[in-house]
């Protein structure tokens, strides 16, 4: 029997490690500087401790905080020690669980008789601090049911026991650290040490089991860091966050409302939210045009039948909304726009001479999301897609996928969205033909031409198993606001199924039926979620292109209403959307008004301006930029609309 | 006793005529001219025999082939001639129903054992021709129930019987005119010289009662008219209409496609088809922002409470879709817009300073249509609809009024339709409360205004009582082809009812609360009808600004092929939607194809073009137009689009 068991890194590379050797022994064997960052590690597509020992064989990835595995491991480490911390303070509780969230983690705790403050939070903080400082290490014991179950008992934790009832004997393990200890699966970062800064954030009721005729326990939020500058910036973050809240945004500056009698999730874009709706779909026909794409309209419905074929139904049915029966016969709401662009492909005969075809729509499409996730324009249920279906041959394909990369990277300029990521999601060969198309070779294929169009284009990417739509491998593009939240933008997929399930042809250069490559992509994602995005990039200061109201002339007094007007008209011929504002006020309330309403221009107008035929030009946020003859102002704005200047 | 009664004329002249005098007398009295050409009459709202004496007081409007009513008395009185030439040439055959439809009449017969052939019809058409000119008069006669009966059982004719059955004692009227007596209520017109051209259309198969477990009947189709001329006319249109059918032409040009899967009833909007979509909402929402519109966008569903609110549920419920039902919630696909732009008004305060606030969407609205009724464009359950509503105060509302109706007639300028009608439909003050809104002031008001606003602009229009919408009166839009028929286009409404139902508020110079009227308003109707009355309209050869390909180049061989490659760039550059045929095709071949096509305009280069940087301009339908300088060409045609020139 070997002593040594074979590791396979990321990059491929095999190296033997003596039999029993955890992950951080084989990161120290690397490098002291990355051990001192492992919180985790991927063991063939499982996160385990990275203290854990290693027996057999095996592929292995460190994880660090820049993983989201890691970061999660991180926060769930982190909840222990909340309750540890917790524990030591109130002797007596008892804890429910406590998993890590988007943006950290919680613990749901039964305080018994007691309540917590916000004081006690900070008191809190400054336990864990010190637990933290102590460096305990997680340590793992695999442990019999039956012993369990007395650990508990004896414990008198009947929320323990509730879980344990749905573990099975030879799965369940206790985590130990400092003096407390839990029933988890696991795994937890080395030790306590890597915590080094702590907030909590949030006290909340929650019921037991989410039902409300059990008893409410209390969910206490918090967030940790590797370091207290993280924490500092992330703090920062949320506070610049809460004032570029698109929800908040929206409202004061008209973009969008929500109605009861319309439904959650459904927004009514108002007319300035309806004005850059406009002119993002401007730029997306432009742009697709310029790229060859053709326009189509398609409706919001169709029958059962055609999502039966897509194979929606059954396998996105959970996301649909239900049925309408008309005349013996099922109507979906569209949750996609493919299949009804498949049948308009389908609608005329191709020849390849023909290819690529690309046929662009802004679709609406409906989708159910649960009440409880729906969140402003984020977390919708109505969608305006920025959509298109790429009907290419084999030989047309690397072309056409990395041409619609460059057209997000164009994108991503125009609105300086200056850090983003691609994930290429790949298929895993073990799931072929379950949860993935049998199609072994174009998967392959397919899988080395994105990546070398990606590779080739310089575009950074990073590589995520077993993440694929079931028809092939796709890209999902991550982007950051300017105060460094993240969004998932939209996914530029690869299709082999659709294709084939349409029955969907071309004839090719021998003169035979072959199925077209589908790409499908959405560089824009959707209305809801991209102005989202932007009220919270542009903090509601639009470049001049999209602002709603672009201009806003202020006379001094009502003398010179008919010089406001002249200039007012001017710029309306060329298309400037602008306003005079008539009010009755003096031109310092003017001003403030209409920086609040952030609007680019002003174009203050009195006696000087009207005699000399000019306007005293005032950016938003900038201040006075001086006179300037109309002409020359329009000449300026006009082109800063359409070269469409950033902020 | 008087021996006198009193006529009211439609102008509101009040005349005395002796009692007895029939509608025809009356006619006579004003001239001998009309009086051929009546038809029948309307007393107080009921359509009588013009020959039948009149012994009260009465409204009276003289029906002429003018008259829809006119004109479905005429065709019921032809069904009534082809029934005796029936049973002239076929003794023994036996009558069902034999109404007046859109265009002619039908009558079902039960042939016995035998059929009828193409053959027959001529002959039939024949004799109906020879009865005609005997001009028998209809003569009307009150019959009691069991005499009736009596008639019909001794003729052994089971169908009349069982009409009979759901007849009551003292409601039942014979006809005869010649040898030919039919159970029937009328009216009739005077005499069968009337009908001066017969033509016998299709023979089909209908079940009786519409049972297919019940015997199969004939059904004779025909239309007449009261000259000749009228009907060669009619039947040169039909033959020029199947040419324009907008279903044909619809696949040929791509158009649209309607597919199984999809649904009946649903368009999908081919390429070329979403080009001609995409002008007419660029000049609808330049006009619109012109005339101070703003736009919006709202979702395709709503909750029930929003149609319980706006009275769509129940009123219009059997119009909709059926509902779909989420947590608990039932939601509507939308049949109109409105209920979602009132909600977008009650998201922010208004004062009567902001007012008229004028929202447009072109919407998309589902409408359930039973299948048997849907056809082509014309009958759909999708409609996007050029919608938009105007909230404005008392004051305003005659000035909104009158642009609408302005942007009516410039849309008709821009589109060549020279043959309109406005129908001002009117309320019932008898139905105030049941089918009218129970505010008689406002109806006289809102109806006394509308009809000023149409005097005053020299618009024809017609008044129909008793046809408006139940929360104002309206204007109904009917439209005539190039070819004569007719298209019901659009509505123009006034509201006061829908604004008081979502609480619609504005603050009004007495600094009250004060309830918006309402213009609901579409003038270009729906993508779906309006693009399927403009195929027909421009038989497919549409002005170059509406045409989904403009130009296309014809290199004579491949030789030119470089220099209509750098021709098509500058056409593009000027946004011309333009193609080279590239086909290894003669020029000749070239031309043909492109003209099946109906491009507007085809530019051959050669030698000689190529040489003189110039294009041979050949323009559809038109020919040759000699060479231009590509320049030249360029600058013609791109202001041809921009002035939208019809064709």
């Amino acid at each position: 029997m070997s002593e040594f068991i074979n590791i396979t890194l990321p990059d491929g590379a095999v190296r033997q490690y003596p039999k029993g050797s955890s992950a951080l022994d084989i990161a120290k064997s690397i490098s002291e500087g990355l051990a001192r960052k492992v919180l985790a590690a991927d063991i063939n597509g499982s996160v385990w401790d990275a203290t854990r020992p290693l027996n057999d064989d095996a592929a292995l990835k460190l994880l660090t905080w820049e993983d989201t595995n890691g970061k999660s491991t991180f926060w769930h480490s982190s909840a222990h020690l909340m309750a540890e911390a917790i524990e030591t303070m109130f002797p007596g509780v008892k804890f429910w669980v406590g998993p890590p969230v988007e943006n950290g983690f919680y613990y749901d705790v039964d305080l018994g008789d007691r309540t917590i403050s916000e004081d006690d939070l900070r008191k809190l903080e400054v336990k864990m601090a010190e637990l933290a400082k102590q460096n305990n290490t997680y340590i793992r014991k695999e442990i019999p049911k039956a012993e369990a179950v007395q650990y508990f008992t004896e414990k008198g934790d009947e929320y323990k026991l509730d879980l344990l009832q749905g573990l099975e004997d030879g799965a369940i393990t206790f985590y130990t650290q400092g003096a407390f200890t839990d029933l988890c699966r696991g795994p937890h970062i080395p030790a306590t040490g890597f915590i080094k800064a702590v907030k909590l954030t949030n006290i909340a009721g929650a019921y037991w089991k989410g039902d409300e005729r059990n008893k409410q326990l209390t969910r206490i939020y918090g967030v940790t860091f590797p370091s207290q500058k993280q924490l500092d910036e992330y703090l920062q973050m949320l506070e610049e966050a809460k004032k570029r809240d698109h929800r908040k945004l929206g409202k004061e500056l008209g973009i969008f409302t929500m109605d009861d009698d319309v439904g959650p999730g459904l927004p009514l874009w108002m007319p300035n939210g309806t004005i850059i709706i406009e002119e993002l779909e401007k730029l997306a026909k432009e742009t697709e045009q310029d790229a060859g794409y053709k326009r189509v309209v398609t409706p919001h419905i169709a029958k059962e039948s055609m999502y039966i074929t897509s194979g929606h139904l059954p396998y996105y049915q959970d996301s649909m909304y239900p049925p309408m029966e008309l005349e013996g016969v099922k109507y979906y709401l569209k949750s996609m726009n493919c299949p009804h662009h498949h049948k308009i492909f389908a609608a005329e005969q191709h020849s390849y001479k023909d290819l690529p075809l690309r046929l662009a729509e802004y679709g609406t499409c409906y989708r159910y999301e649960q009440s409880g996730e729906l969140f402003g324009l984020m977390r919708v249920r109505c969608l305006h897609m920025n959509d298109a279906h790429i009907y290419c041959t084999h030989d047309q394909f690397a072309q056409e996928f990395r041409a619609v990369n460059d057209m997000y990277l164009k994108y991503f300029k125009i609105f300086g969205i200056d850090k983003y990521v691609m994930r290429l999601s790949l298929h895993d060969p073990a799931k072929l033909g379950q949860k993935y198309i049998d199609e072994p070779e174009l998967w392959i294929q397919t899988e080395a031409m994105v990546r070398q169009v990606m590779t080739e284009a310089g575009i950074p990417f990073v590589e995520v198993p077993d993440e694929a739509a079931f028809y092939g491998p796709k890209i999902d593009v991550q982007i950051w606001s300017t105060i460094g939240r993240e969004f998932t933008l939209a996914t530029n997929q690869v299709d082999f199924a659709q294709g084939r399930r349409f029955k969907l042809e071309y004839i090719n250069q021998e003169n035979q039926a072959e199925t077209p490559l589908i790409i499908h992509r959405a560089p824009l994602g959707t209305h809801e979620r991209f102005i989202g995005f932007l009220l919270e990039h542009y903090a509601g200061k639009f470049p001049v292109w999209l602002a709603p109201l672009q201009v806003k002339i202020l006379p001094i007094s009502d003398k010179f209403m008919d010089y406001a007007k002249s200039v007012l008209e001017k710029l309306k011929k060329a298309d400037i959307r602008a306003e005079i504002d008539d009010r009755n006020e003096k031109i310092g309330k003017k001003i403030r008004d209409t920086e609040l309403m952030k609007v680019p221009y002003m174009l203050v107008v009195g006696e000087k301006e009207m005699t000399e035929g000019k306007v005293s030009v005032r950016r938003q946020g900038k201040g006075d930029l001086g006179a300037k003859y109309v002409d020359e102002f329009l000449i300026d704005v006009v082109k800063e609309v359409r070269e469409r200047v950033g902020e």
